[in-house]
């Protein structure tokens, strides 16, 4: 046994207690007579002190260790004055109240006075800090990442992730949720993203897919009567890389019989109000908000809006979109941009009235910034002054009042306000929204302000080339009044889904949908999405097949379990929650993976690398 | 809402109550005016009753349904005559009690009686049987895989699966283990077993490989001070397949921190022990026996005996490891099969002494077979008349009494005793021991036997080419003891290692070891394995690496999760165990898996197929 208790451990009731630790050296303090070490683990630091340090006996071998003999005054020990950061040793010694308390540490009441202390390992100097604010770049880091996850805040990230899988679990069981494994060695099917293949030796040719999500699996298992099925699960895209993209990413994977669509929110929302109790103590009394994917693209200029601030759009010009109306305050003065864009839509920055032309300029940069492409903004300021706008000399003061009154403005805030083609001008906005939020100060990661975005559409179309996509996947289902729709491939893009999304703070935790269940539903699907008859059986057969033989009715979710993990530790970057993450080149920069392998083993599996 | 009961959840008590079910038709029973039918879902079946067939309205539209109104009389539904086996069904009406109860049915005692039903989905007739003894052949239950898991044993299989999940985990949890997802694309460093591979689009010409194992992930998170680490993880082995081999297997993987041998087998111990009590309400109150794998060896002629029945080993001649002794009851009167034998060793089966001659030479073909490769079996049985064997020409009763005695064998018995080299002759006892075990009726699924397997060699040699292998794997440290003669590479096949397997009932679970948690020890080893050292340091540099930066003492275990699941399902194909299983090709006879995938796929990876 290397210890009798952790260094996280021990406590003012423990004075006395003749104990051992092991754990690492975190600093070393050389006093003259008195040498001091926080000696650290998972669990916490503790004091220890080596008080007699001319009184002592070597011990024998290995890396170093003595032991004190008040008895015996013997040389100053060289294994104390190699100490260095990042060794791991292990003390003997009685517990004993400090005399000068550390408020900041549990343990801070009491130290280890050591008797006996030997190095179990030593250790290099570390290439970069090990504390919480690290002097090492990223790639550093990530090369060696078991360094940087000695880090206090990162390691704190895995303890966080690590309960959260729990409750997720225990919620879906105590749900009557069956945790089924479905296999990671499949059929690759790629629809939007690539697939990772996997070349089988025994089936010289051919090639395994590795999972983009166990979709068709979940819904076999609903054709298998499994009545509610889950898994946290290991899903791989091969596509390039973002901060918040990994090739290989963990979902929590949901599916249910005999279910609508309330069925399915409701039971998603309860897990996630779980989550929210358990991990931070957050109750959500209320149902959670839903929007329509329209409305939240008319309100917001995205299908996830961050609901933690304010700023709805409001349009000047009638909405565009069939059977919308709505007063137009803006068109025949004069005005070309405004005359000429399809849609001129704005946000209310409350209190912001005061901001400087520096400021302003600035925001108009930002939404001119390539990513964004917008060609300016218009604002309108309500200072003591009254209402001035930047377009002055088109609009009157009647005009300008208008405006602030479909914006419920008030005295001291600031309108901006864009104009173009409606989509292109929501999403510009919405950049902006979001820009604003962050200038403001009204994102802060501590606050909660889940969503069920909902009624998106079945299916989106390419511009270019006409094709029709699969917004969710081709397994979602349209909402029965729209279901002939699909059959007589008419009016394609009006016809919605019973499908949703869960955002959260504008971030999209997770989606799903009530799925297709009858083969000719499925079948009229697949050809909307430009399968041939041949393609979608050889492709998708076995599932079809299967809907033949007493499908029930189904739906499901997934979720992203390393975003929902970073949004509750309050960071953005999923690899700060990922034990091993690989960089933007999909590489693991520690194992250097991936790598060449042996002619042998190209050899067995009959394949062969060109160039 | 498709329901307010499960199939499964009514009981007398709810008798009166309106409620409407859903499921799948498990019988249809047509008895004139009425008509029964056993409704199933996951949680059970209820049988629902059609009375009064003759008055009903018709529904509105889809596959079919009707409402009952005794008011008005019309023809007999279409939709009841169609109803077949494995239709989905949704039906509505009053709970009450049954006339004839069914006591082997939770819900035996009442029935819903129908005023509203729906067809929700139409089934096919299936290709076999959805019953617990189905009469569909192994290959067609694999292609219709969810149709077979409808039956009831194998869905039990799979909730049994789910409970010991939960519990596993919630054990560890408990002891302070941090579930932590290790990385899917890895590195390929081959050992063994071969790796499947993985293209990289990203890096051209370089391929990740799946992991066989967490191992070297796991020993950096101990690096990184994680001090407990555990994940119920898939694990893949290009492998040629048996009934106990997938080509992707799911572990249980632990690992601790300043640990020895002695804590993990507490820990891991305390968690069978949990598994046994909260899934079989077996409590095991002593300790599990321990046997060196000398002692296995010698006793039982594998590093795995089944412990559920004794037939322990007993040689007649001295065993010829170096320095062991005794005396030899066999040599010397001319019998050349024992005088030449290297080892004479043989097993005791109490109370077969009235074999008949038929069944014991049915246990010399079982021996002879190629398998097995033994040339006989000679036999010593204790009967009324005394002692008999089949060698009687060569011995004296007085050396068959001196046999006796050595076996402890008490009239009714039956010795057999087989004879030549050492290793080969106890490998071939161990066959005819398991094989007596199974004749006798000794190996009762439902009864478990635990058994600690320690003291492993850390080493064996390749009788051909000479070369080491490490037993378990290359991170296994040896004892302390021993270890130097791995840095002088002398008498290589005596060091011991602490590595230890759990067996349960002749069937190994698990194992694991202490690691090397040193650079040089680490060296020496892959030197001793055959490795260069820019071999080692290409595939394992990482690992070296990250042990010069303060490497904690540590050791851990791994278990194959499908094989404890079954054995708990007291069953011995892990198939029943795994929903998506692949057949012994590799494939998926499913989704027809593996399978060719797009030119433009393999352009993309910058590969070529052969041939």
């Amino acid at each position: 046994m290397y210890r009798t208790h952790t260094c996280g451990e021990l406590r003012l009731t423990d004075a006395g207690k003749t104990v051992t630790l092991a754990g690492w050296v975190q600093r070393v303090r050389d006093l003259g007579p008195f040498l001091f070490v926080d000696l650290r683990d998972r669990y916490g630091i503790t004091q220890i002190v080596v008080e007699w340090l001319d009184y002592h006996v070597k011990g024998e071998g290995g890396l170093g260790s003595f032991v004190v003999d008040p008895a015996k005054r013997a040389e100053k020990v060289e294994t104390l004055a190699k100490l260095g950061r990042e060794f791991v040793v292990q003390v003997s010694g009685p517990v004993r109240q400090r005399d000068n308390e550390n408020p900041n540490l549990p343990t801070g009441e009491i130290e280890v006075l050591v008797t006996e202390l030997k190095v179990l390992n030593a250790a290099k100097t570390p290439p970069f800090t090990i504390e919480e604010e690290t002097d090492g770049g990223d790639e550093l880091r990530m090369k060696y990442r078991y360094l940087d996850l000695r880090r206090a805040n990162i390691r704190r990230n895995f303890e966080l992730r690590h309960r959260m899988a729990m409750e997720v679990r225990n919620y879906l069981s105590a749900h009557h949720f069956l945790e089924v494994e479905t296999p990671v060695l499949i059929k690759s099917t790629p629809e939007g993203a690539r697939d990772f293949v996997v070349p089988s030796r025994m089936n010289s040719g051919e090639f395994y897919a590795l999972p983009q999500s166990p979709q068709t699996f979940k819904q076999l298992l609903m054709v298998a009567g499994f009545d509610r099925y889950f898994q946290i699960v290991k899903c791989f895209r091969d596509e390039d890389l973002r901060q918040d993209r990994q090739p290989e990413f963990t979902q929590i994977d949901c599916e249910m019989a005999f279910v609508e669509q309330e069925d399915i929110l409701n039971t998603f929302e309860g897990m996630a109000k779980h989550l929210f109790k358990s991990i931070h103590e957050v109750e959500f009394s209320e149902a959670f908000p839903r929007m329509s994917f329209d409305e939240a693209m008319k309100g917001y200029g995205c299908d996830k809006p961050d609901l933690r601030f304010g700023m709805k759009f409001q349009s000047l010009t009638p909405d565009p979109s069939p059977g919308e109306r709505g007063e137009d305050l803006v068109r025949g003065v004069g005005f070309k941009v405004f005359d000429e864009a399809e849609l001129v839509v704005g946000i209310n920055a409350e209190g912001c009235a005061g901001w400087s032309r520096k400021q302003t300029d600035a925001l108009i940069e930002f939404v001119k910034r390539p990513q964004i492409g917008a060609t300016g903004i218009v604002f309108l300021k309500w200072t003591e002054e009254g209402l001035k706008s930047t377009v002055d000399k088109f609009y009157t003061p009647e005009h300008l009042q208008k405006w602030a009154e479909r914006f419920c403005m008030k005295q001291g805030d600031l309108l901006c306000i864009m104009a173009g083609k409606a989509d292109k001008t929501r999403k510009q906005l919405n950049e902006l929204r979001l820009h604003m939020g962050d200038l403001l100060g009204l994102r802060d990661p501590k606050v909660f302000k889940p969503l069920w975005v909902i009624d998106f559409p079945l299916l989106e179309q390419d511009e270019e080339t006409g094709r029709w996509h699969a917004m969710h996947h081709p397994f979602t289902a349209p909402k029965p009044e729209d279901a002939q729709k699909l059959f007589d491939q008419q009016d394609l893009g009006s016809v919605r889904a019973n499908a949703y999304d869960l955002v959260i703070n504008g971030t999209e935790i997770g989606g799903g949908s009530i799925r297709i269940h009858d083969r000719t539903m499925q079948e009229a699907m697949f050809r909307v999405l430009g399968f041939t008859d041949d393609d979608a059986r050889y492709k998708f057969g076995f599932l079809m097949d299967a809907f033949e033989y007493g499908a029930p009715p189904h739906g499901g979710a997934a979720f992203g379990f390393d975003r929902w993990v970073s949004l509750f530790g309050h960071r953005t970057d999923i690899r700060e929650f990922i034990a091993f993450p690989k960089n933007n080149s999909g590489r693991d920069v520690m194992i250097d993976a991936p790598s060449r392998i042996d002619q042998i083993q190209l050899d067995e599996l009959g394949i062969t690398v060109k160039g």
